[in-house]
């Protein structure tokens, strides 16, 4: 069966005046864009734009949900209670799912942003909390996950698709974790390589760690950036370099439809 | 035919570790709960706990929208324009529907808030956009809103069923209009006097106006307050007033669904 | 004695991770800045940044306070009242005042923004709240304001040293007022035209309005702009235009200490 | 040389219609009023008010900054660098003291709020940066922190005058810190062996520890309640046991002044 893979990408990260990221440019080249839902970046009005900018595009819409914490883009841990994380999940989610339903796109998975994915990566009763929120509002929806973390095992025990991410730029450790940021090695800058260990993840499931070991891999999707010309230039490598690989570039919805 | 009538409250108006109203006392005296979504008043933990009150209590739930003005509690006028006023219904709107879906409760209303509601009262444009927004988000919500407003002829322009609300404790005019809060004869405040309001209004749809004139007022709902006790008791005492005249106290929900 | 104009802009809008005008570039070729206090735009991280930046160019800093939405980034009018707007006003004119003393600067001025700067140029009761709460917290503060708006009077009643600024971009009515933006004329395009209007304001005192008439125009300071390279280029142009007609550009306390 | 003590107390922690405290009920029985910025609680309305109500009852100000956390109360650690902290320190100190300064009162004090208190306590690196922000706002502010922690170390280290404050309701461990919330005995309730405990750590110097060992412990100021009735009147009988042992309850100002 030809293999099949998902490019994900944040997306809809202005907010009033501010605006982020090149959304209008970088849409063409990917599958799955993860929408800010007002936490941590978003508002009502960008929202609306971004999903009627996906559906223009066929691309699956998912919501990306963050830390209250707009000053620090999410990205500052916060210490919130799995109960009240819970609830920001439910309310975040609910409200990018009533712009969906408007303009008549399903809502097809949910990833975490920033500090919360980190954070719920390694924490499995943050994991849990967050895969229950998703899992109440619409059992249907995919869980976009860093792959190995106890957020793909919080969402496999909950009953939600569970797509794994990867990211072709970040070092990864021999337990399958990232190279924290802090680490000097932590990030590939030489896009050849970067080109490289993708196609070796989605083609072989292998991925040689910062220890000098290969490890296995599972890719449903590749996380993708979208702020840069360079970065997109980037997308356009990586999706030219899979598909000569043989393989397909396809939505998460259709990825899971298949392996269903 | 027996009439029906709806009593409706606004509720979950608490923040953090902010406290406001008595939802706990009110709710078993009460057919609808109109539901902060976090811009005025409320957050996700608060909306959370206030959908499984009312279903607790088996009272419908409805959206309570408002200006994103938390400092000012939705009370002050804000120019925002009718297409940004449709995005911020379409998300706290979902937001609310995303905890009803959590709780297998049907989301039966919306009604705006604060100064918004004033606004959208006399502004056939923004009243537009916020029935639109609604009718968007799911046709088959009820919009609540001030008898003879230009939010009752937008709602009905756009499909929705439209519920009037009317006030009690509020001194009317000869177009039907409220007298705005300013007047010294704005609020009545002889309960005796109000009761009696309520009961012509609903059992024979006559108000007498500021100017001494009876004029004719069609009611779906009256708006009662839960924040003090006296204000319950007074709940309590209206419901034996209407049903002592063989009005039905009743949700939103069933008067539509008999009418229809 | 020698003409002397300041050339202010606003500054300091950037918030968290969104970064907006072009402060770095713009800030050689002003005299006062007008740094944003956190309630439109700007937060303590920028704040500071911005006091240290015009500090090394020796520009006067002054604070740009504005209504409490930074969704909207202070430009839509809000009903908030004259005493809660003088509360406003002391709370951010005093967080911007302590960075300045911080870095061993003296705060120079302060300017309203946006919708208040608008709603305070036409209310003469919210003029006189907005210039109390000035007073208030130093009295040796400059009020920088439209030319002829009732923030002028207030500001002079109150006892402030009030500077007048004008606009070379915007055309004037008769009366003195700013032709508004929804007008088709509101705005001159073309940077000769606008260059020449601002040389004639300075050096005759002298502006044609819409109705093709001469109205005199009292002027200590040019608003201008920083977000765009071009806007940066019309500054340069100004200065030598100016210059070459004998008028010195300073700082509003130059200014008035002269005139003092 | 008789043994003075201050009794603070969190106040002017009300936002918008949301009101929490019994601030003009506890206020005659304290010395110094811990006031809230706006991050964590309190707005320019409330602030503004609490500086009258203090000045009326000649209770000295200080400064109460926390995170930006409003929906969290302060109480949630965020990972926030300690230059962000400073730069928020700054900012809030700030805008008190123009409160402050509008109503012609001397900002006395400032003591960090909630989560932030607790994580400076510990956080050397953290603490020295809040240090630094206070000293370099205005070196004369008194650092109010807790006895024994890395805040007090901070403190002196840069030059503040560094006010030790105590718990009387609180258990201690042998090194002086306090025993964390989560312990089953962390919190005293007896209100007898409170006030004993309280006369005892002021007049003797001494408290008993957890482990049941008497530790040494230096203490300029009591943090007392002021939230329910109960805990009034709990200030009023601990003013009345410490004087009729002769300690004089006094703000830190004057505790400063005579120790200098």
């Amino acid at each position: 069966m030809k293999k099949l893979v998902d490019l994900n990408c944040d997306m809809g990260e202005s907010f009033g005046r501010y605006k982020l990221g090149m959304d209008e440019d970088v849409i063409p080249y990917i599958t799955s864009a993860n929408v800010a839902c007002g936490f941590h970046a978003g508002d009502p009005h960008v929202m609306n734009k971004t999903v009627m900018l996906a559906k223009k595009y066929g691309v699956s819409v998912g919501a990306h949900p963050g830390y209250p914490d707009l000053l620090g883009f999410g990205r500052r841990k916060m210490d919130v209670s799995p109960e009240e994380i819970k609830d920001y999940i439910v309310y975040q989610v609910g409200a990018l799912k009533a712009f969906c339903e408007v303009h008549g796109v399903k809502l097809q998975h949910i990833k975490p942003h920033g500090a919360l994915y980190n954070a719920a990566g390694k924490d499995p009763v943050l994991a849990r909390a967050i895969a229950e929120a998703v899992y109440e509002v619409d059992k249907e929806l995919i869980f976009l996950v860093l792959a190995g973390s106890e957020m793909e095992k919080a969402g496999k025990e909950v009953g939600l698709k569970t797509a794994r991410e990867v990211f072709g730029d970040r070092n990864y450790r021999e337990d399958g974790s990232l190279v924290p940021r802090s680490h000097p090695k932590a990030v590939l800058k030489d896009d050849d390589e970067v080109a490289r260990r993708v196609v070796r993840m989605v083609t072989e499931g292998k991925v040689l760690t910062i220890e000098g070991i290969d490890i296995d891999v599972e890719v449903d999707s590749i996380c993708v950036h979208g702020d840069t010309l360079g970065a997109i230039n980037f997308i356009k490598r990586i999706r030219k370099d899979l598909q000569e690989k043989g393989v397909e570039i396809a939505s998460l919805d259709k990825i899971f439809g298949k392996h269903a």
